[in-house]
């Protein structure tokens, strides 16, 4: 393997995605595989775009009145086991400690999935009147899934690092009305940060979170593949939690009558900083969105040759190096890749496979006319600016950058959601690799069959791509007519359905 | 039990210490007891002290170059098991997964209690050329200990919350230089940020971290009990892991030759918190450094009776308001407690117990006046300020009371720090809820005889009060001349000893 194969990405997304989006992740030093199966390690690259994502987040929600907690990591069995459906679904994935210290546990505990059976009896101790409501907690913490399904670094993880927001109101419109609100606040997420458009919308029955009243969430397409993501989900729980763990308080309406109160939770894992790399990197590595990129800019000397004097190279490397420093006087994350053993291609594929939005390029020539190259990574555009000015200049180009970003994202995201209306329509729409929507009267049973029917089995009867499902149903939907696309019922709603991680 | 009591700390410091502490840290909503043992909640008021010394740490070591990652919390077997030295110490605490999803595990994984092992194998991956060096990167997480002794909030946890740094350098010398300097970083999260004096020093041999040449640590003093706590060390590893872990380069003095790096880590935990508590509160509830406090100022209308104008009522209630928004606008964290069904009293109580530094009180005289009335938590110091430029006011006074919180602390820890030549001096230095300088050879046999002469057991021969050991060697302590004050060999060093947590 030569110098250059072992720093560049060999697969390519049409040819090997599996392959290309390892290759991508690891040889961006953004992650590394642990020897355990769906555990990852997190390296400053991509940790960056988790804390960024964290301090965006963390803002919003405080200006909400929601404050930070820590809950512990260990749950008991009668703790984990009170809220029957909510079990059923998380205990297949639960990981129990059984043994400590070379001597088995009395009472082997559980590792949290998420934190509903852990949170709540507390929240039924601290609540006992209304004026104790809205409680809002927010905590930043790991949680362990242990999946047996493939699994796939950011999106599939058995240990993976997310925020869940619980929270508890008095009322079910104020409940409401906050669970729309974080669900625009990922949605924000997305498209401020990471650049990414998304497809708000409810869950299905099928797809609700178990326990909750109705789940909504930010969907989001996923080129080269033609699957769907969930991004981030909102949950009514309704009462549901609150009459198992009796967080009551008393009516204020109905003096010496008891209610339940309204519950809520909502999760953003570092599953989203996967859709980032899958929405936007390309074949020659990481494409980062520039509000997230631990390195916004790199500056790389060119043009130097054995020609150029000593003079001449020393000049061009002080002024790559007064460039750095004038951008981070102006808060750009930039950095100066001064080496001299290295080629400037070198550097630049380097650069490129890390995903660093802005290149800039600096020469005898530049230097001569005062002026600068800016190197786009999404598209390889160039243009020559002017050095006076230049961290203006480049705010400006790192924003139109992300702009240009998104809306690419976004005309390839509406390209790839069809408007169907019958089974046939999904299946062109799958073969295609995109999505579809479709009229649908809600059942689980039909969501069953969609999933059947687009099941593709090779000629050994092994599974090649497994069945659509309903990623969501669109908020921007409207009301259908006639009859369902599966069965004959009457039509409820509008479907989008798709494969999907 | 009346209402009063229900809120207030009812054990005191000195009559019943254990129970003061619990009813301390639960009554002022830091902290919660989980149903798991060693397991806590931390609650908003707590989280946010933790909150600080995040942000006031990350930013210290962000400028000496270190950089933020996140490590699976899942560790094999074979790995943990690489340096022996290191397991032998962490094995009886280590928590194991042995079952996941109902089924049994063929590979069971260990939980991280701390993570030399998970990450140097990564080191050893990511160090292919001096050229990578230094490494450092530090992770803020959870750790599980399974503690069998008695667990204590924060002091003596099974799961909690901690940053650890883990660093590579070429030279001994360049990774020796950082264990001071991140030494002395932690010392200042407890001078600046918590008001908590330390004694800085290097552990004895035998309290010398698991496969670490040398571990240098900050000790404090903890008033009442007489007892010192560890409060942050920071490790050199030398040669030890690197050697295990294979984490070489090719050195540069002599090409060809491989030579392992030289390795630090560092950690300080949620311990801190409890700490602060542990040295500042008192017998009406936690008092809090202003620096970390999530609530700085409450503002309390006062004065007002049966005769008061309503006009007047809403005018004092106004101005309350009115200097919350101006303290706020000034980046005070303000609350105004506004309530009418509550008395001034029961306020003062209220935020007494959760350790707001200071109270503003406003009534109908002082705002004839123009003024407000401060009212220190720490020592019911009263003054009256004028309303013109309270922030500045507000600003001066908090920084005073840290100030003042910290002079008394360390007056106090100053003075109970003697300096003793025999055994006969630690005991009598113990006896007085003391702690006791001695010269000393440093053996561990030396030791391990200290703590068993100062042990004291009951008539029925149950131990209570577990010995003394080495706190540390001070480093403002000088050379020693004799012999040892335990054996007759020569003295090596001076030593801190007293009982600890």
């Amino acid at each position: 393997m030569s110098k250059a194969q072992k720093f560049s990405i060999e697969a390519t997304r049409e040819s090997d995605f599996p392959r290309w989006y390892k290759e991508t992740v690891v040889k961006s030093e953004i992650l590394d595989y642990h020897d355990i199966n769906g555990c990852y390690v997190l390296r400053p690259n991509g940790f960056f775009i988790w804390s960024m994502i964290k301090q965006y987040f963390t803002e919003k929600i405080e200006s909400m009145g929601v404050k930070e907690a820590y809950f512990p990591m260990l749950v008991s069995k009668a703790a984990l086991e009170k809220e029957k459906e909510h079990l059923d679904d998380f205990a297949p994935e639960v990981a129990w400690i059984t043994e400590c210290g070379g001597k088995p546990l009395e009472n082997p505990v559980a590792i949290r999935p998420t934190s509903e059976t852990i949170m709540y009896p507390y929240y039924s101790k601290w609540i006992q009147s209304y004026r104790d409501l809205p409680l809002k907690l927010n905590q930043w913490c790991n949680v362990l899934r242990w999946e047996t399904t493939q699994t796939m670094p950011f999106v599939r993880g058995r240990e993976f690092l997310w925020q869940e927001g619980h929270t508890a109101h008095l009322t079910r419109k104020e409940a409401d009305k906050e669970v729309f609100e974080v669900l625009d606040l990922y949605a924000d997420v997305y498209r401020e940060l990471l650049a990414v458009p998304v497809v708000k919308g409810t869950k299905s029955k099928k797809e609700t979170f178990a326990g909750a009243d109705f789940t909504t969430t930010v969907e989001v397409f996923i080129p080269s593949t033609g699957k769907g993501i969930q991004a981030a989900t909102s949950h009514s729980l309704g009462t549901n939690f609150s009459n198992m763990f009796n967080v009551t308080v008393e009516d204020p309406s109905a003096p010496g009558s008891f209610m339940p109160v309204f519950q809520n939770s909502w999760g953003l894992s570092t599953r989203s900083i996967g859709v980032a790399i899958l929405v936007h990197s390309d074949n020659r590595g990481v494409v980062l969105p520039p509000k997230v990129a631990s390195v916004q800019v790199v500056i790389v000397p060119c043009g130097l040759s054995k020609n150029t004097s000593d003079e001449e190279k020393q000049n061009i490397l002080a002024e790559a190096e007064r460039i750095e420093k004038t951008l981070k006087s102006h808060g750009i994350r930039a950095q100066a890749d001064l080496a001299l053993n290295v080629t400037p291609g070198h550097k630049f594929n380097h650069w490129e496979v890390r995903g660093v939005p802005l290149r800039i390029e600096i020469g005898p020539k530049d230097m001569k006319n005062n002026q600068a190259c800016f190197a786009w990574r999404m598209d390889k555009t160039k243009k020559s600016v002017s050095l006076v000015n230049i961290a203006e200049s480049v705010k400006e180009e790192l924003e139109s950058i992300h702009e240009t970003m998104y809306q690419n994202a976004k005309l390839l995201q509406d390209s790839c959601i069809l408007k169907g209306s019958t089974m046939d329509d999904l299946n062109t729409a799958l073969r295609s690799g995109k999505m579809c929507t479709m009229v649908w009267c809600g059942a689980v049973e039909c969501e069953e069959k969609i999933k059947k029917i687009t099941e593709e089995r090779d000629k050994n009867n092994v599974v090649t791509a497994t069945g659509a499902k309903s990623l969501c149903i669109p908020f921007t939907e409207n009301k259908p007519t006639g009859a369902c696309s599966v069965c004959t019922n009457e039509a409820t709603c509008i479907g989008l359905f798709g494969r999907s991680y």
